[in-house]
């Protein structure tokens, strides 16, 4: 008797065996969330019902229909989970108890799969912190003095990351305007950020900085980010204290997190660093260290924007999580460190309107003929991304989608 | 038969029937949290004990141990709950039943009174925002543009906000020499910063800001907040994106909420604005506006350093909850806005050291002859505060205390 995955037809495919993505579900008529695992286009195994009769050690980690308290088990549970999907996914024998179990994907409605702990976005990308710096400190060093010393993060909005799919309501705020005068209303100046997640599993303890050495240990795996941005309030508001009701009404993540232990084949050497980072932040002596070959793909209404290249991002996920805890602050399971917009060096590499468009002065023409500085509403931003898996094959990540709804409605 | 308040003379404590806050505790032998309410000064009632025999139709939400479903019951319910306690203690014919339900207050051991969901820290006391505007940006304007026409805030780490006397270990990071080498190590300039902060109940719908009008309906209750802050490690840090670990090692709350219904004595007008503030913060169209007179007190060992007067705050919480939801955010129970430090007009009044030593300035002197710039290892920083009350009854707002730890201990 064949595998499921030999039946299906799933070898290389982006949601195959290699890749094996978690999330948290709902069907009609069956309101209470489940915990599933994607597998292929077309299906989704239910975790939580499997679980009970074949994994019956893990299932009270997995009966509650989300991810919680799996991340907060560790990484020797991980493995022994992935080890068990893919076992019913690629064995023969396990077929006939694992068909009744898959759930046709176009009945999924999909949930965060997560409780957000605490959300952390980054600024790691040199070439989007660059165009920033450009488009709004023009004649200035475009990067910040510290910028090269650390990766520069603040706190977001917890409570309002949404899953993909879920509308985004236009925000509105304060603008201030050419002629100084402050206005309010729908933000004029809506923007996208095309980002990579990194969700925490394991808690760390208070006092106790995570040495680059041990992030695997507390990452469990990686989704796509779109942290909505008003640039208009943002400008207005973010002196001294930073970004708020600019960022804070919504950041959508995709559905299906990737495990770190797909993307072992994605791995690669991160940029060098001038001057080179204090101690706790230099990965050189790392073996090896790493970044995340993630190839994203951003789509506006179904047209290509920009293929934003994860894997030159300056900072990566363990400086990311080391310089997190590196004041003594301490983890929890559902923290979700996002890496800020990721760009490339190339033009179609930008991964927000603000670059693509260099804050409106060179708007896009889609298709249908019409232009964009910013987002209109109505439209809908669409970020996916692949990376490289074993054998030539490509993982999947899912993807992070959104539409932007007029404010008031 | 009188009444416990009777027979405990608690009319007029600070901590009598007309304060009644809310708090989880844990007792020596007894793991499992149970919410409480404090009477007097060597009391606490044990709310989840009573709730089943003699409230049972809130019963549900008490159970738990923690605020977190009261907050989320809406104002309604917490109308009937206080009204519940205030009954059993003040008439006499329930004392037999609520004697043995009173804990002695040496025994209760306090945890965090509820899950803080998202916590945004305010900067709303122009004293305060115009000193550290003179000390780190001595010529220019102290106060940023946007400051008068907005709450200025930011999110800082809800994961890391903990219950009064928890040790606080001083944080290590990055500091910025005085002659532009970038070193590592623990902090040498952490401060305390003495806040009021406002715990949400009710949640709000995405993308419906809360009108000024309604804040009541949202906030449950008051707390104390030290937002502990390493000035050297947020000072290299903090341009572009606001303060990250410079804030995020620690935060301290007193463990006693008290609910706003006890503070009706206790609103008093917000100072005049100037401009006046777009509709969506113009509070002089509420019946009446109001801010709250709360007199803080900051000790270090137990040497009186200053009076922080909260009654003089510029933004209000209500204007900041206003602010919050202005682009569309919504709240979840247990929200936490800090007022960022209260500071008034007087030396004496001053709400953080940088402000008292300016910047290290003017160390000032304790009563055992030793300096401070800034906090020393083993220094404790206790803020407690009082508030008006009905019939010239003070309302008591607890403490929130903590110690500075080394770094590595």
């Amino acid at each position: 008797m064949g595998s499921i995955v030999d039946e299906l037809d799933l070898n290389g495919h982006p949601f195959g065996p290699q890749t094996l993505p978690y999330g948290s579900f709902t069907t009609p008529g069956r309101p209470e969330p489940r915990l599933g695992v994607r597998v292929g286009d077309e299906r989704v195994l239910d975790l939580t019902a499997a679980a009970e009769p074949l994994l019956p050690e893990h299932a009270p980690l997995l009966e509650e229909g989300t991810l919680d308290r799996l991340l907060a088990a560790g990484p020797e549970t991980w493995a022994r989970v992935r080890a068990a999907v893919t076992e019913w996914l690629t064995e023969g024998r396990h077929r006939d108890r694992i068909v009744p179990l898959l759930v046709p994907a176009e009945a999924a409605r999909p949930r965060l799969p997560f409780t957000v702990a605490d959300y952390v976005d980054f600024y790691a990308s040199e070439h989007h912190a660059t165009n920033l710096g450009r488009i709004l400190r023009p004649g200035g060093e475009p990067l910040t003095p510290n910028w090269r010393h650390m990766p520069i993060g603040y706190h977001g909005r917890a409570g309002t990351v949404v899953v993909s799919g879920t509308p985004v309501t236009r925000p509105a705020g304060q603008r201030r305007e050419p002629d100084g005068t402050i206005s309010h209303g729908p933000s004029r100046r809506l923007d996208f950020e095309a980002e990579v997640g990194f969700v925490v599993g394991t808690a760390s303890r208070p006092g106790r900085p995570v040495p680059l050495a041990e992030a695997d240990r507390h990452l469990f795996g990686v989704c796509l980010v779109n942290d909505w941005s008003a640039r208009d309030i943002q400008a207005w508001e973010y002196v001294p204290l930073g970004p708020f009701l600019g960022k804070s009404f919504a950041t959508s993540v995709s559905p299906w997190v990737v495990p770190l232990a797909a993307l072992d084949h994605a791995r690669v050497a991160p940029p060098p660093r001038e001057p080179r980072p204090l101690p706790y932040l230099d990965d050189t002596a790392l073996s090896p260290p790493w970044g995340l070959d993630l190839k994203l793909t951003v789509e506006l209404n179904g047209h290509r924007l920009s293929h934003p290249p994860a894997a030159g991002l300056y900072w990566t996920a363990a400086q990311q999580l080391a310089h997190l805890t590196a004041n003594g602050a301490w983890l929890r399971p559902g923290d979700l460190l996002a890496s800020g917009t990721v760009s490339g060096p190339e033009r179609d590499q930008r991964g927000s309107l603000i670059e693509l468009t260099w804050n409106g002065a060179e708007p896009l023409t889609l298709p249908d003929g019409t232009t964009r500085a910013f987002l209109a509403d109505g439209d809908e931003i669409t970020v996916t991304a692949t990376a490289p898996g074993p054998a030539g094959a490509r993982i999947g990540l899912g993807e992070v989608r959104g539409r932007v709804v007029r404010w008031g409605t």
